[in-house]
């Protein structure tokens, strides 16, 4: 009978109830060569997917300055690339500050009237320590050459300039100034990996602080989860070429920003927030993607809570690969999903 | 300047199309112990995803006599719990044919006027050789019992009985039956596993036939290219505790049923069919399933095509495990989310 009850695991369909079997054990899991895969996968993107790990996956730095030392080298391979990207993507960029915090204004060339009184946010990624300044705008130059939308990208303060919760306190500060002259049903946020987490960690402030809700929001691989808890983090370990383990820089990185608050607090891993009365939400991750499970666990939190939650899973893509390359029909996919999404809500 | 670029891969931002790096080498991933997950799931759940392997994942029957034995030792130890399941959800079961087809005919007790006008067709699950009668019907009975709808589980015909095409036949036999008493729009069809597969493929065949498109359609975590191409075949490999590998007993058996058929043939790996006009589609899966890729490549197709098309995963489920055991909470949510879908497309 025993034999009986778990061959039915072996073809997906029901299993009686009855049918419990031995206490949990962990799974032995043996080495593998894994190719990189190309179905249904774009050229452009298939490099990346194929690109070796990433060989900074395992820094640790021991203060803020040498955070920001390895933060501003990193920058220094960002931003010489800006100009050609805001021309391919027809973008214009002007720095500006807003009620004191640092910010990019990103204006596509070709805006259609129904999105002119709308403005999306834009909160960058980067564990909560790198892409300071220009560095930071990628992202939001493709929401707005893609999605033909005004962005407002956020230069939020960093370790070893401040630690949390000066990021989500800089995403709020913006917000509450847009909201002077915008129906909040006009504003989206968008944000990838610690900027997904923002994303979310900023809904979760306005229902902190009464402010009204935005119109819906676009969290892209959520750092949603920085207790190294969520079952992607284990089975993608070695996986992703982009995060590549638990242990790696992302979460050691976030847990300095934290600056020894709690790691639960939904402010800094939001998949422990109330998410009842949040907007529609679209996620997006891949399927190699350390951060797979707390893309998931976020959307499936949301649903449960009643929120309209879409999810887009791209096949075989690491973490927040989907947003490295404005080049590959892939980024173009992915924004012009959220754009449709935010087309669909904002006003609304 | 290379160490600079590749560091961009680290913090899940835009790498200007310039950083192209080496070519593409296999990945070497170290031997693991897994920890079953448990955030976010429910018990009941954290017990079916902690089980140990499959034991018969690498059955290999070598005559359809062989499958269809092992068939029915499976099928012996499922339906003597379908009565207290059809009790469980209050669902009535009734045995028939239609135009020579074996059925099951699912009536829940408790059926909202507006679903009354409406048929779901259930397509089984079991790899096109296992659950053959009662035992094809347990996900019939979760989508009567928790979507409230009629739903007609067809018992089609598989090896060593027949052989491809005789499954989708089979379903479209059905599906062509209701038609003469119903708007196509108020059909929907819905199947898990093969099942999923069958799903998709009697989509494919009423575009062939010219048959009008159902109202909606619901493959769960679909066998959508068995030429075991697909990543999460290797990377979830001996992490998906159901099918465990794409060497094992269920691509094998999908082979045996093509019976030297083109593999690629999209009606039996719909995800080479061109999706243009499919109906709006909800696909369910989980993060260790060895079709995760499977069913987004099936989801971003569809997309690409403009159709509608919504994805749920779940945290930590291998291949199928959203529909074990219908009293975890997950079962009753993945139904209920299909069923929601069906209210809002069928009949539109």
């Amino acid at each position: 009978m025993k034999i009986i009850t778990i061959a039915l695991l072996a073809a997906g369909i029901a299993a009686p109830a009855s049918a419990q079997t031995a206490p949990a054990k962990p799974l032995e899991m043996p080495a593998k060569t894994l190719n990189p895969p190309t179905a249904d996968i774009s050229p452009g993107m298939q490099e990346i997917i194929a690109r070796p790990l990433n060989p900074d996956w395992n820094f640790h730095a021991k203060t803020g300055e040498e955070w920001r030392a390895k933060a501003d080298a990193i920058a220094a391979g960002v931003t010489p690339g800006l100009p050609a990207m805001l021309d391919r993507l027809h973008v214009k960029m002007e720095a500006s500050t807003i009620d004191g915090v640092r910010v990019h204004v990103l204006t596509p060339d070709d805006m259609p009237a129904a999105n002119r009184d709308k403005t999306i946010i834009h909160m960058h990624g980067g564990c909560y320590v790198y892409f300071p300044g220009e560095s930071g705008t990628t992202e939001g130059i493709m929401m707005a050459g893609f999605g033909h939308y005004r962005v407002i990208s956020v230069d939020y303060r960093m370790p070893p300039e401040a630690y949390f919760p000066a990021a989500v306190d800089d995403g709020i500060t913006v917000y509450k100034s847009v909201l002077k002259s915008s129906d909040p049903k006009k504003v989206g946020i968008v944000g990838t990996s610690a900027g997904g987490a923002l994303t979310l960690e900023m809904v979760v402030k306005a229902k902190q602080d009464g402010l009204p809700m935005p119109g819906a929001i676009a969290p892209g691989t959520p750092m949603s989860d920085i207790t190294k808890t969520g079952d992607s983090f284990y089975t993608n370990e070695f996986v992703d070429n982009v995060l590549v383990s638990p242990k790696g820089f992302c979460d050691d990185a976030a847990a300095f920003y934290a600056h020894g608050h709690d790691l639960k607090d939904p402010l800094l891993s939001p998949v422990y927030a109330d998410m009842g009365g949040f907007p529609p939400t679209i996620l997006t991750t891949g399927t190699r993607d350390q951060l797979l499970s707390n893309t998931v666990r976020v959307h499936r939190k949301l649903r449960r809570a009643g929120v309209e939650a879409d999810l887009n899973v791209y096949e075989g893509e690491s973490h927040a690969q989907y947003q490295f390359d404005d080049t590959v029909p892939e980024a173009k996919e992915a924004f012009g999903d959220i754009a449709a999404f935010f087309g669909k809500h904002l006003g609304q």
